[in-house]
């Protein structure tokens, strides 16, 4: 069995190396002290904080050879962390997905984007990674970094007009609950067609009546009548 | 049994004679010629798209006794439309659920909003509601048009970011496919926890590097690039 050190304690580190149980050998290394660490292992991969990446590859490498291929788990980190390091081989296993330890993951749907120091590191990465997962893809730092934007738009940004949704809810003592089954059938939709082609709502109908009435509504919440307002303008635009 | 007539040969008209299969008498009655309506029915449903609600109930009601409680299914629809006509008892009987004819849905969870001519109307309608769901409650027009807003944020305007992510994903031959796991863990956080309590993302943690970063990436997205800004000053905000 190939031997995987995983250099962290939090969410992402857990859950990888439960990702892993019964594939590879596994262990959790205290990133503090690196106690432990087999400098000989096939893979070491490091899931801390972003800042924390380049202090941890100078602990792992000053003075010690490191015979392992070396990867770090996030998604916004380039591969300039790595630069000067002596490494033999090196690369990004980033997980696009978010992880909390309660929760249990399906991983074999979680898509990996690998990149690799060599053709060779990125493919050890890559199969590595399809141990876990059946959707793996090489994306270089540019990709990885379009990839965040888009998570930010389609997760954290969509979490927070549900956010607003629940606060303009219960000021009228209404239930943002009573809005779960119509967001689930809207990403019931967006998992079988494209987005645009199932765009529905006043917008997309050109209904300037219903438009006018909302954002006039909307007149004691200038935040949100201001979304309103580009969002419908930018669904009109697409 | 209860006989309903139901008004309407759209996808809400069709799921609400679905959803009362075996719970009570439906008929689907052609809006246009309103052939076989039976004007002593115990609840008259109007399903139709809301420009044609008043129509039909004129015709409804022209020169003919109505006894039946008489209700549309329009949630942005007033109780203004039934104004002047003959009508007994009236009300709204409003589905919180986008319809597709093809999927077929849970009705028990979609929460059913009720409005009445009279306390009797309101309750009666709400005993129907209750047939259908567990989820029944009395809402005035004020209340529905909040919910509409609400539903369009949470709703409609979310679709368009996905729009947006992937349309920007599409540009470098990314797939928007690969954030379906992160958008469906995004929902199993909202249905056990308020939003505002999840939110995540670079904006929430202040990480004001990443965000000009995204920005600036985002140059030649001017659109994207206004809705990133405002979002993000938005989470701020909250």
């Amino acid at each position: 069995m190939k031997k995987i050190d995983i250099i962290g304690r939090g969410n992402v580190a857990t859950h990888l190396a439960k990702a892993f149980e019964g594939k590879a050998e596994t262990r959790l290394i205290n990133p503090h002290t690196l106690s432990g660490i087999n400098r000989n292992a096939d893979l070491i991969l490091i899931s801390v904080v972003d800042s924390a990446i380049r202090d941890v590859l100078e602990a792992l490498s000053k003075d010690k050879e490191v015979n392992s291929i070396v990867a770090h788990t996030s998604g916004s980190t380039g591969m300039d962390v790595f630069k000067g390091l002596p490494l033999k081989e090196y690369g990004v296993f980033y997980p696009l997905q978010t992880f909390s330890k309660k929760k249990s993951l399906n991983y074999a749907d979680i898509p990996f984007f690998i990149e690799g120091s060599t053709i060779d590191a990125a493919k050890m990465l890559k199969e590595y990674a399809g141990m876990i997962s059946k959707r793996v893809i090489y994306a270089d730092s540019n990709k990885r970094k379009r990839l965040h934007i888009a998570a930010v738009l389609a997760c954290n940004f969509v979490n927070h007009l549900w956010a607003l949704s629940d606060k303009y809810l219960a000021d009228e003592q209404l239930d943002f609950k009573d809005l779960l089954p119509l967001i689930e059938e809207t990403v019931e939709k967006v998992k079988t067609m494209p987005p645009h082609l199932s765009q529905t709502g006043p917008a997309i109908r050109g209904d300037e009546g219903i438009i006018k009435d909302h954002i006039h509504r909307l007149k004691d919440y200038p935040r949100i009548k201001e979304i309103y307002s580009i969002l419908s303008n930018s669904i009109q635009e697409l």
